[in-house]
């Protein structure tokens, strides 16, 4: 059962706040037989403050043992089934560099590469062409002009930009252009299903009319085109939980996941003091609010531990000011585990605690991977996670009498 | 899966004996930080005993984070997935007073209203009539007579009452005749689906009967008709799990939803007292025991705490003269959690106590909502339960070879 169809009918309004601290990869590893994870190394006062009067747990991504990437990480704790929404390529690649995709848009992966004077591809990439050089051809294309769709341009990095369409009537099922072979002309869009047929013309005039804009560029006289995707059709933060929602990140990915579900992307912040600036100046407009924290995930991919730890402490110390603001309910979690030990995301559940003044505290008075263990919210799918951030918060009835 | 399929297949007979014990709404919170829930608070001797013999867990009644009504919370118990099996509004009134449906059985929740000289409504609930002047308004719709429907009508309380129709082809999707609103008048009945047209005929023909005998009523001169709903189509625990089973309740409402799975309704009892000498009395007429104790709830939706201490005390000191009858298996549990911090069901998830020879025993020795956490049976669906229950009787063999 869709556990949406559940939010929609037993949603009950009041004046609530809900704060849900994403620290990216939170959960760690022990880098040595008989060692402490990065959670545990750390001085973390506020955290382990917290877990006195909270209940904590371990949250599992998508379903125990799958590793998940930064997408469906962040589905789950929104409470959004990983298993049931996915992210396409293009979609998420648009997400990525923070273009807000809408209902009906399709985004495509572009590459430039080379083609030779028959027409056929020499590079795949155009020699890696760099992002100062690729950029302004890229940002040269935003003059392809088709009738009734409106064309959107973004440089990435390299040989990499995104195309996004949009306009009635667009299906996102659309081969890719990329023979993935050189010494052979690019393919042409085709489409997989009737639905995405009028995408595939569409397709077919901007790479008619970028052929004509780019052909005098010695590297990149051409692109292909990969990874067709619509936006993922998915519910909005006010229309299953009534909440008003609130994303406060640094990164653009996590802006662009956040608006895949409705939140509203609020404040510029470079830093963690100023992300608790923006959620101070924008308390009193929204319902949730949805925080990311990068570092713990960055450290912990580049394999420093050491770094992962510091990053946990400067994390710990920014609650203070949450708390100040006095929100119902204060969740802190992760999207997934990033163990410098592994230097990649990882399967391993991920340490969660919840503060609300009805959470049934268990007996901890720390939070970490062990403790976390035997924590009153035991080991549960993330996707449920905004359930019981509804109920603590008193925004969900009972269901059925 | 259908768990049921399963237990169909490995269902194996032997004369071992079943006790489900459900105090509703057992699981509570702390009154105040720091401090212990009403499970925790009460002197519970006997099952601190029966701690020490078993495996305790906590039982999530629908999903984490989702508060269940008594319905829900009951058919989780009995194992009937309360997200596939929903009761409709009519069905569930019904039951509440214990009119035990049979399958076909329509019932529907009826409110006298007054209609003016026009025929509009003036007031939906007919002035919320008290229930001394209702009840008998509402035995004078007995004599309304139907060719091949039989009709039952019973009173509820103040405005309210309740009619069944039985028959054959009586389907249970038909509007409400509640308009809603005053100054108009009572809509007809309208079917939602093929299936139940005749239904919605054979409620036509039971407000004009209706409209005529009641027509000289001053405050109820006419009634609406609301939430048709047919018997939810429940397969028995006879058929499922191959038990003859028998209901100890002292209240309609759980009497209703026993019923619904096929247990029997035995005894009158209007104590726990009355209810240990029914369980004695039938001990050797059945395999499986459901006994209700309604006031570990209704003191925890009261918001009384020291009253829901005392009911806990209560049913703990019924214990030993469940023991003295030897079940084979002896369960603990509730159907939801109602902390009288609350003063409502909740979310929490219920420590359960299950005790047989071979249940492997976890280390604890007290029950609780802290010591469950860590027990053995961790935290698990309540629609598992029965899984458990069986296997502990030794009446279900394995799956697959």
């Amino acid at each position: 059962m869709d556990m949406h169809k559940l939010t929609r009918e037993l949603a009950a309004k009041n004046d609530s706040k809900i704060v849900m601290l994403v620290a990216d990869g939170l959960g760690g590893l022990p880098q040595e037989p008989g060692g402490k994870t990065e959670l545990e190394t750390a001085q973390t006062p506020n955290l382990d403050r917290l877990a006195a009067k909270g209940i904590q747990g371990q949250s599992i991504p998508v379903k125990p043992g799958i590793a998940p990437g930064s997408g469906p990480g962040h589905l789950g704790l929104f409470g959004y089934d990983p298993l049931q929404y996915q992210i396409g390529r293009g979609a998420l690649e648009a997400t990525g560099i923070g273009f807000q995709m809408q209902p009906g848009d399709v985004a495509i992966r572009c590459n430039f590469c080379t083609l030779d004077a028959d027409g056929n591809i020499s590079d795949r990439r155009a020699g890696r062409i760099p992002t100062e050089e690729s950029a302004p051809i890229a940002i040269s294309l935003r003059e392809i002009s088709i009738p009734g769709i409106e064309i959107f341009v973004e440089p990435v990095k390299e040989h990499r930009f995104v195309v996004v369409f949009r306009g009635e009537g667009l299906g996102g099922n659309v081969k890719d252009t990329d023979p993935q072979a050189t010494g052979v002309p690019p393919l042409d869009p085709v489409a997989d299903d009737s639905a995405s047929e009028k995408t595939a013309e569409v397709a077919k005039e901007f790479l008619r009319q970028a052929r004509e804009i780019l052909k005098d560029q010695p590297k990149a006289n051409f692109h292909t085109m990969r990874g067709f995707a619509a936006r993922p059709d998915m519910p909005t933060y006010e229309e299953v939980y009534g909440l008003k929602a609130a994303a406060i990140a640094v990164y653009p990915m996590y802006k662009g996941l956040a608006s895949l579900v409705g939140m509203e992307i609020v404040g510029e912040a470079a830093t963690l003091e100023d992300q608790m600036t923006v959620l101070k100046e924008n308390w009193d407009k929204y319902d949730f609010f949805f925080i990311h924290f990068k570092y713990t995930d960055s450290t912990g991919e580049d394999g420093n531990f050491a770094d992962k730890v510091k990053r946990t402490e400067e994390l710990d110390a920014c609650l203070p000011a949450i708390e100040a603001l006095g929100p119902e309910v204060l969740i802190v979690t992760g999207d997934h585990s990033t163990p410098a030990y592994l230097k990649s995301h990882s399967w391993h559940s991920v340490p969660t605690l919840l503060v609300s003044d009805c959470c049934r505290p268990d007996p901890h008075t720390s939070f970490s991977e062990t403790t976390s263990i035997t924590g009153g919210l035991s080991q549960f799918e993330a996707k449920y996670l905004m359930l019981l951030a509804l109920s603590n918060a008193g925004r969900m009835g009972k269901y059925g009498a």
